[in-house]
């Protein structure tokens, strides 16, 4: 079946990838070594990968002045096009408009693009976390992030000339909205659900993406690859945990799986709005939006991020939520169910284990006290693993630390 | 909330129930008595009381030769509002044009209204049915309706005096669509799933109601109360099925009831949209169209229903389809599935009943056999019930009969 089933790109009727290849990418590196040099932070790589690969269409660079203020305030670019979290590139210094600057990433040091900088300005950051947030407090993950940006923002069109470590430390689960929906459509697929993962599925978890395969034509399991907050589970552990899951317990003609190099930026509503604008550009026709989506601590209600998109207006995104009401096991019926499913006489039977709890069972290896209810056997199993191997790094680490402080014994 | 947030009543800004009250009432009535009487089949009777409530918006009467040809045809009228099933009344002989009627409930014997006559014609019942039924088999119950219509079918606008017993028979479950709107407006509600029953709900329904729940604000309940086929449980019996296992299992909050007057037409996929088009005019947004929607014996495939959504034109039918897939409990992961959500692996430990094969368990009080997995014990409580005063019955039926025949013992 052709693509032309499935949704369109966001903001524009096509794909905007600004990845260059061949004898164009060869010339563009060569001369990009000659350039002034920018280094990127993680967050903001994994913006222009996105740009390169068409996640961010239609935008063609960092944002101006007028776009980020315009974003902060309206959720709109100056030209009227939705889009929820500015997209912006910090330096030290201003840089002079025309002058074309090379992009480096700070991580792995390799020139990832090239921009022509159009614009340097100041912003004032307080601001931007309070529009984007909800909050400038700096315990916030995200709020950290925008803080730790240099004093400048420097805006323009770029040009990429790399997806960095991503394509093969990822291999098999990242991929670019090309491929997804090539995918999509080789299936027939029109309707798709996106689940949008940077934890462990547990069965809360297999209860939504299972409502989502019974009303689409598919689900795509697309997990987050980029920098997460310490204490997450990391990557490569998730997609083992993910992959075991829907191979026991999905009929797998019915999930395909992908992974994109954003950074969290835990910013709740906002970033919940920003899943369906890139979900869009990965063929999505709907993201699935649960309880406390892209959330962190108790900086957002449980179901802002629907809030969010209940507010949208007219147009604003083609990609439809798929809301999800707070997921659980309720003993009383012997099933999965949700605060809408779930009798109010079963209040005391429903199952729930906070993120904090579960992670320090892990931890403490207490795994029989997880119930099969709460997570199915096979992924505890590897979560179980991994914790071990956390634990048994710890020990390195403290019998290095022991021989040289003595301390050893007492930690 | 206001109603204007409901869906609109098909082809029709608006209801238009032709039930006549008060003094407009009293004079048709008395006028009716001294008209010309036609007597109504049970099917005719339903689709009068349907006229009456606005469940049959924008219908105005029964239909005439040209839209009868049309809707046989191509589902829809010569005003090109889509309608998927004639709406027909028939007579032993034609009526003049011009002339009023009084139309007569055939069970009842009851003034169900008037209508003044435009048109009286003859049909090839074989091509209304071919067309309706994908089938002229007498076998089938939906043509055997139409081979026992008389000779000529009689159009023209009516007017309803009168919604027989189903108010009262049927009181807390009968409900016209400005009943169903008003309530679905107090609570919120925007998007509405309607299920359509005429069968206990056992735990296949459970789960697809439930994922109706889980992506809607609200289910609607919506049984048939007008008559079926032998050997199907009486809607009496259904209600209390219904209402047990609502009442045990599920969020009441999200769950509203209704029946409606209709006789069954085993239509398959054309009564699965007749479905959404009456569904419409009570106020829901969604149609939940599962395996063998409306179907009987082995007319139809079981997705027919499902190909007959996706097949309208654009702008055909504004209440959507919510399909769902063939659901059982899955015992390889412990909970209920269907074939787009159980792995290929468990596909040996899927539980299957028949309803022939409950219905024998069932009137044999093998209720042991049936497994809870299958239907929740309250409603096989009920059913077992049922089948017992069934079985008393035909003690004493065969008792008085073999007094007669001298062969009760034999029975």
């Amino acid at each position: 079946m052709s693509e032309s089933n499935l949704i369109k790109p966001h903001g524009s009727g096509v794909l905007m990838p600004l990845l260059l290849s061949g004898q164009e990418k060869v010339d563009e590196l060569k001369k990009a070594a000659t350039l002034k040099k920018v280094v990127m932070s993680s967050r903001e790589t994994g913006d222009l990968i996105m740009l390169g690969i068409g996640g961010f269409t239609p935008l063609k660079g960092f944002m101006g002045k007028d776009d980020w203020k315009s974003v902060c305030e309206e959720m709109k670019m100056t030209d009227g096009t939705f889009w929820p979290i500015p997209i912006t590139l910090s330096n030290d210094e201003p840089i002079e408009a025309g002058m074309e600057i090379c992009l480096i990433s700070g991580e792995t040091e390799e020139i990832m693009g090239t921009m022509k900088v159009t614009e340097s300005y100041q912003i004032d950051k307080t601001f931007e976390c309070e529009k984007v947030f909800a909050t400038a407090d700096n315990e916030h993950p995200g709020v950290k992030m925008v803080t730790a940006q240099k004093a400048w923002n420097i805006a323009g069109p770029v040009k990429v000339l790399s997806e960095s470590y991503f394509p093969k430390e990822f291999e098999g689960i990242y991929q670019r909205p090309a491929e997804s929906r090539k995918l999509f459509a080789e299936k027939g697929w029109r309707t798709i659900a996106a689940l949008q993962l940077r934890n462990p599925m547990h069965r809360s978890h297999e209860y939504l993406a299972k409502i989502a395969i019974e009303v689409s034509d598919g689900l795509y399991i697309h997990q987050l690859v980029g920098k997460l907050k310490p204490g997450d589970i990391p990557a490569d552990v998730r997609v083992k945990c993910i992959n075991t899951l829907v191979k026991n317990y999905f009929n797998e003609d019915k999930v395909l799986m992908g992974g994109y190099p954003l950074d969290m930026r835990y910013a709740g509503p906002r970033e919940g709005l920003l899943h369906g604008v890139f979900r869009q550009n990965f063929g999505c026709s709907h993201m699935i939006i649960g309880r406390d989506h892209a959330g962190v601590g108790d900086y957002y209600g449980p179901f802002d991020a629907q809030d969010a998109y209940h507010n949208l207006w007219e147009g604003a995104l083609e990609c439809k939520m798929l809301p999800i009401d707070w997921t659980f096991w309720d003993y009383g019926q012997g099933g999965m169910a949700s605060m809408k499913t779930s009798p109010e006489k079963n209040k005391d039977q429903r199952l729930f284990l906070s993120g904090t709890k579960l992670r320090k069972l892990l931890s403490e290896g207490k795994l029989d006290e997880i119930p099969p209810e709460f997570s199915r056997p096979e992924v505890l199993e590897i979560l179980k693993e991994y914790y071990a191997s956390l634990e048994e790094k710890d020990k390195v680490e403290v019998k290095l630390h022991g021989h040289a402080t003595g301390k050893a014994e007492v930690k």
